[in-house]
C-alpha cells in the first residue's frame, strides 16, 4: 500500500504513545522530526484567548526554521497562566534533548480539555516513548494521524504528488477537527509535510492561500478555538531547484491548496452531531466581505443548520439569515438555489417541484447558492447540520 | 379582577376572530382601535429583507398618527413580492372601511410563515368578524394576545402605571416571540397602549431607548426576522398635561422600559425549546460596542447554550467566546464569573467549589459575568439554552 501519510514526502519520521491523557491507553502524544531543519511556516488561531503552546510556536516561527514537533491530546494546556507556558516550554525542551537538537527548532501544539494543567511526568514519559519510536512507515504515519485526534470520529489525512522539473514532490498533511468542535475542547490542528525545496517566506505566504481557502471557509459552529494551528514543514530533499518561479509555485500552491481542501471537508463532515455537508455560494456581491459574511450567515444559522437535518426546503430561512447579516442588498434582486433549483427569483418565490427539492435536500450534501446581483464579488464556504447529537455532546459532557 | 391587557389605557378597544390562518380555530386575526386618532411611533426590523406589512406600516408612521391596526398570525406575508404588498395594503383599507376612517391612520402586522401569499377572502371575513367583537374589556385584550401568538407557550401581556400630575397614566404591552422563534415564523410583534398625551416626536425616542434596553438585549438564535415590530400609540385621554418636562417625561420613559423589558423577559424565556435562561454581563470594555459584541458572543454560543441546557459549568466556553468576537481583550486581564463564584481571574482558572457551581447552574436563570478590565464599559443581555427541543421544532418542522 503506497504511504498517503505525512511520512510520505522524504525525510519525515514520527512517533507516537499513550501517556495517559486520553482514557483506555489510547495514543495521545506524538513527535514529528525532519532529518534537517526544515523551512517552516504557520499559521495560528486568532482568537485573543490563546493557548500556550501557540504562544511558544509564534515565536519560534519567526525565523522561518524547524527541525521537530510534539503534540498531544486531551489537554490543551490553554487558559492555564504562565505555568502553561512554561509546560509547554518544557515539552519542547524534552524533545530537544532527546533528539540532540537545539529546543528552538522544536514547536508544540496541544488540543483536548480547556483550563487544566498538563500533568507533565506522564506528558515527559510519552515524549520519551514517541522518540523510541521513530518510524519513517505509513504505519507510523496513520498511528499520528490517530493520536492527535479527540473527538473526530475518523482521522484525516491527505496526499497530493506533483512534478516540477524532473523531481516528484510530496505534500501531506494531517489534522483533526474543525472549529471547536468537542466538549470543551479546544480543537483545530493541521500538520503538513512535503519534500519540496522552498523558502520559508514562500511557504507562508502559500500556505496562508491555501488556510484561507479551506480551513477558513468551514464552519461547524462558529467557534475559534484558542489552540487552531496548521504547521508545514518543508524538507527540501525532493531533488527540486528551489521553488521560485511563478509556474512552479502555483503548481505547488495548487497542490498545497488541494490537500488542505481535502481535510477542511473531512472535517466539516465529521463536525459535532454532523450528518450533513452544505456547500454555500454566495454570487453578485459587492465585496468579498459581503460575500463572505452573507455565506456565514447562511452556514452558521441554527434555522438553516436545523433544515438541512431535517431535509427540510426552507429557502425562507436561507433569505433572511443573509437580510439581516448586514451586507448590501436589495430584497428586490435577490435569488435563491437549492441544489440546481430556483426557489426565490428576482424577491418572489418560485414555485419548485416539491418532490425535486425533497430528494435534493435528502442527499449526502446540499448546495445552497445566493446571487444578491449587487456586483461582482463570491464566496464559498462549507458547513453542517445542528442535530440532536450536537445538543447532546455539548451538554451531556460535564466539566 | 384588573385589567392588565392593552385595554386599560383609556380608549382602546380590541377584537379577535379566527379565520383559518391557524389549525383548530384558533384565534388568528386581531384589530386594536383607538376612539381617536393617537401619537404613534414604530421600530422595526433592520433585517434587509422585510415583509411587505413593515413597508407599509414605516411609511404611514412619518407623519406619527394612527388609529387602529390589524394583526394576523400564521402568515408573515413576507418575500412574497409586490402581490404581498397589495394584500397588506387591501388588508388596511378593509379595516379604515369597517371603522369608517381614512386607510392612512391603519397599521398593520403579519407573523409566520413566510413565502406563502395570504388567503385574502378568509382574512377579509376575518377583520370583518374581529371588528364585530371590539370590546374595551380585558378578556377582549386576552384574546387579542392569544390571537397573536404562533409558537409561543404562553400569551405576553406587561403592564405599568404612574402618576403624573394628578392624572393615572396607563402603559401596557403584549407581545409575541423572540427573535426567529418558530419553525419559519418570522417573528416578534409588541403593541404597546398608553393613555397618556405625549407627542409623537417624544414617543419614537423614549420607544427606540425602551426598545435597546429591553428587545435589543435579547437573542434565541441570533435572528432578526424579517417582520420584527414595535408599535405604540398614545390616545392622551389620561387627562396630563402634554409631558414635555424632564421629570413627567422620565417616569414616562422608566414604566415604558418596565414594560419592554418585562415582554422581552418574557421571550427569552419562552424561547424555542428554551428551559433556562441567562443573563449576561460583560464589564470593563473599551466601548460599548465591545461590551455589547461580548455579551451576544457569549449569548450566541452554541456551546454556553448546550452547556447551560446541560447545567455544566464550563467557563472555557465563556472565555473562548469573548475571546473569538473580535473585542479589544488581554487574557491575562480576563476575570469570569458564574453566579457570584469566580472560576477565572486575571487570566488564570480559580479552584471553586465544584458542588456550589452546579447548584448554581441547575438553577432557571443563570448570570455569566466577565470583566475585561479594559475600560469602563458595560452592556448586560439575555439569552437562553439550547436544547433537544430546539433542534427538533426547527428540524422535523416541513415546509
Amino acid at each position: 500500500m503506497a504511504n498517503k501519510t505525512i511520512t510520505s514526502p522524504l525525510g519525515f519520521r514520527v512517533g507516537s504513545a499513550s501517556c495517559g491523557l486520553k482514557a483506555g491507553n489510547a495514543l495521545d502524544i506524538a513527535v514529528l522530526v525532519c532529518d534537517r531543519p526544515a523551512a517552516t511556516a504557520g499559521i495560528f488561531t486568532t482568537n485573543k484567548v490563546f493557548a500556550a503552546p501557540v504562544a511558544i510556536c509564534r515565536e519560534r516561527l519567526v525565523g522561518g526554521r524547524a527541525q521537530a514537533l510534539v503534540v498531544n491530546a486531551g489537554n490543551a494546556n490553554a487558559c492555564t497562566g504562565p505555568t502553561g507556558l512554561r509546560d509547554a516550554e518544557a515539552m519542547t525542551t524534552r524533545l530537544a534533548r532527546c533528539l540532540d537538537i537545539e529546543h528552538k527548532k522544536v514547536l508544540v501544539a496541544s488540543t483536548g480539555i480547556i483550563g487544566h494543567r498538563l500533568p507533565m511526568p506522564k506528558v515527559r514519559t510519552g515524549i520519551d516513548d514517541a522518540v523510541d519510536n521513530l518510524s519513517y512507515s505509513a504505519r507510523a504515519g496513520r498511528d499520528f494521524a490517530r493520536a492527535i485526534m479527540t473527538t473526530d470520529r475518523s482521522p484525516k489525512m491527505a496526499l497530493r504528488q506533483i512534478k516540477i522539473g524532473r523531481s516528484t514532490i510530496r505534500i501531506a498533511g494531517v489534522a483533526k477537527g474543525a472549529g471547536m468542535i468537542a466538549p470543551n475542547m479546544a480543537t483545530m490542528l493541521c500538520f503538513i509535510t512535503t519534500d519540496a525545496a522552498i523558502s520559508s517566506a514562500l511557504l507562508k505566504r502559500l500556505l496562508k492561500r491555501s488556510v484561507d481557502t479551506s480551513f477558513n471557509t468551514i464552519t461547524v459552529d462558529n467557534h475559534m478555538s484558542t489552540n487552531d494551528t496548521a504547521i508545514i514543514m518543508a524538507s527540501g530533499l525532493a531533488g527540486n531547484a528551489t521553488l521560485k518561479t511563478t509556474a512552479s509555485a502555483s503548481k505547488f500552491a495548487k497542490a498545497l491548496d488541494g490537500v488542505c481542501l481535502d481535510l477542511a471537508l473531512q472535517m466539516v463532515s465529521d463536525g459535532e452531531g454532523a450528518t450533513k455537508r452544505m456547500d454555500v455560494r454566495v454570487r453578485g456581491a459587492r465585496s468579498l466581505a459581503d460575500a463572505r459574511t452573507a455565506a456565514f450567515a447562511i452556514a452558521n444559522s441554527p434555522l438553516v443548520k436545523c433544515a438541512l437535518f431535517g431535509s427540510d426546503p426552507n429557502w425562507g430561512r436561507i433569505v433572511y439569515a443573509v437580510g439581516s447579516c448586514g451586507v448590501d442588498c436589495n430584497q428586490g434582486r435577490i435569488d435563491c438555489k437549492i441544489g440546481p433549483v430556483y426557489v426565490f427569483r428576482k424577491g418572489k418565490p418560485v414555485a419548485a417541484n416539491t418532490r425535486r427539492l425533497a430528494k435534493i435536500m435528502a442527499a449526502k450534501v446540499v448546495e445552497f447558492t445566493v446571487d444578491l446581483h449587487m456586483g461582482q464579488a463570491q464566496f464559498r464556504c462549507y458547513g453542517c447540520d445542528l442535530t440532536y447529537d450536537y445538543v447532546g455532546i455539548n451538554a451531556e459532557y460535564h466539566t
